[in-house]
């Protein structure tokens, strides 16, 4: 029987279990021109918290007693489509559903499995990979011997954005929520220094591991992590900032301080989205797989098992639990 | 006998006249290499406030019981100098005195006299001028057809980015301080729109004359308009920030609100220093002094006389009292 999540409430502040509902389903039925997709990985992304609202955020909200979606990889069980066949490997915005009809196949693309696993497609070789590229290396622009310092560092971009600037020569900084997540990120992902920003302020920290200051702050929370490396930027810093979930789940905003050092520091703060980088996927991809098969970076991807539990899965990495990416697998693969 | 004015004490939050002291002071006595300069014009600027601080701003700060320091446009005096002549005009970062020193001429500029008259070196032809082009078009990058949005529009420097947006092709929109200037930006400078945020919510304003949302804020005061810009801006916005002035005189920093709107709008806000961009000067000059003096573009000065009236001008040009540029005429032309 086919089974789905859909979202049975909006949350207000941190969304909980009671904001999702795990319900039966019809199977799809495949009609001409049709492709019906058996999902495998679910991918659990922190901008998926601003569609559950009411209004759009940079994506449409999702509507209520509709099925969650986001990227997914799965596998074609029934294809009426030239371009797809039984048993290739898709990846697209799907829903949270063991079983899905893709109309006209829209929306689907193929995985090479030359470049590697198929969840990469929506992990290192996917969005989360494009969007640490885009921010640490484009935006970034790091120069040998400069200061990047990261935020949610050893999370599915952050983890990331530390190797690529590594690669240029940067000194590497992460702030992340664990000790765990300490070692992680200087044990596999190769950073200089990293601080667990719950046992450590935030000053202390970039005062001692960034004593040249810092030239690159990759942004994923916001909030007083952000005001910290205004504080600590150089001159001419660039500031990528590529989430702020720290205001997330706020209900109330209580500002950034401090902004004046964008003046007085010269600073260019960039927001960024990566569907607006998408005609780069396959350069990048081109690029880093080679990176990946022989072994030169690093990706951890954070494994939950079974379609039931997504909602619990979502809100755990909301709340910081997860090392790397975060995935739901729904299917064997 | 010679004259000067002092930074008597700090100001805490806006200053008032007991920040300064008129006091008679040496006459200037001409060394081998040294040039005397007859103050003529003196620049205040919004940025002299931050240097009435203690802790360094982006310029050091001014030390107590010493001489207010600007931009100052004066005549030769006196010169061993082989670089000056008696009688040329100059300007130079200079003490608000009569006459004053420059030991071997240094930081003196001569001005070009066939550029236009001597006062726009330190106006339209020098730093508000560059100030200007950098911000609404290096940074602001209009394109035919933009919205732009320029606070403190009716000050030196916004007078010269809306018209330069303007011939850029760009619909141009004004906020100013009192309804003389909402006049003076739409009937002498050409603004598109202007609107008096004093007598009306910035929000509504941006509304009813940015129908098609912002594209480019030229940000010379931060604060609530700055968050109303935030909410007003167009996807791949442009923010050059020149000046946060409405925090200037603030003690607490009550933060900037939306900041959000960066990465669902993906906004670019680029702080920008005129020093930076100082090389940029006389190829600025060469390409605008034309248009001043062709009439296509209008320049106001806003002219207080007489030295000891500078601390009382400054403290109003904070306040808003000034239209264009504000200039202390301290010696006959």
């Amino acid at each position: 029987m086919n089974k789905q999540i859909v979202l049975a409430k909006r949350p207000v502040g941190w969304p909980d279990e009671s904001c999702f509902r795990l319900e039966q389903c019809p199977e799809p039925a495949c009609g001409p021109q049709d492709v019906v997709v058996e999902a495998v990985w679910l991918s659990l992304d922190p901008y998926l918290r601003g569609r559950m609202n009411e209004g759009p955020s940079y994506a449409p909200g999702f509507a209520l007693d509709r099925p969650m979606v986001s990227r997914v990889v799965g596998r074609v069980l029934e294809s009426q489509n030239a371009r797809f066949r039984k048993g290739d490997w898709v990846w697209g915005f799907l829903p949270w559903a063991l079983r899905c009809l893709t109309p006209r196949g829209e929306g689907l693309t193929l995985i090479d499995p030359s470049l590697g696993k198929p969840s990469l497609a929506i992990s290192a070789l996917g969005m989360p990979g494009l969007t640490a590229w885009v921010g640490a290396i484009e935006l970034g622009n790091p120069a040998p011997g400069d200061t990047v310092f990261i935020s949610s560092a050893a999370g599915a971009v952050g983890q990331l954005a530390g190797q690529f600037a590594k690669r240029a020569g940067a000194r590497v900084v992460g702030s992340v929520g664990s000790d765990d997540k300490v070692a992680y990120v200087l044990e596999r992902c190769g950073f200089d220094a990293a601080f667990n920003y719950k046992t450590r302020s935030v000053d202390e920290a970039l005062a001692e591991l960034c004593p040249k200051g810092i030239d690159v702050y990759f942004d994923n929370v916001g909030g007083s992590t952000l005001e910290a490396a205004l504080r600590h930027a150089n001159i001419m810093a660039r500031f990528p900032v590529c989430g702020m979930i720290s205001a997330y789940n706020e209900t109330e905003d209580r500002g950034i301080r401090g902004l004046q050092a964008l003046l007085s520091k010269r600073i260019q703060m960039t927001g960024f989205i990566i569907y607006d980088h998408i005609h780069k996927l396959p350069a990048y991809q081109a690029r880093v797989a080679p990176w990946f098969r022989d072994g030169e970076m690093h990706f951890h991807e954070d494994i939950v098992q079974g379609l039931e539990q997504a909602p619990t899965a979502l809100i755990g990495m909301m709340k910081g639990e997860a090392i790397g990416k975060r995935l739901v697998q729904v299917a064997a693969e």
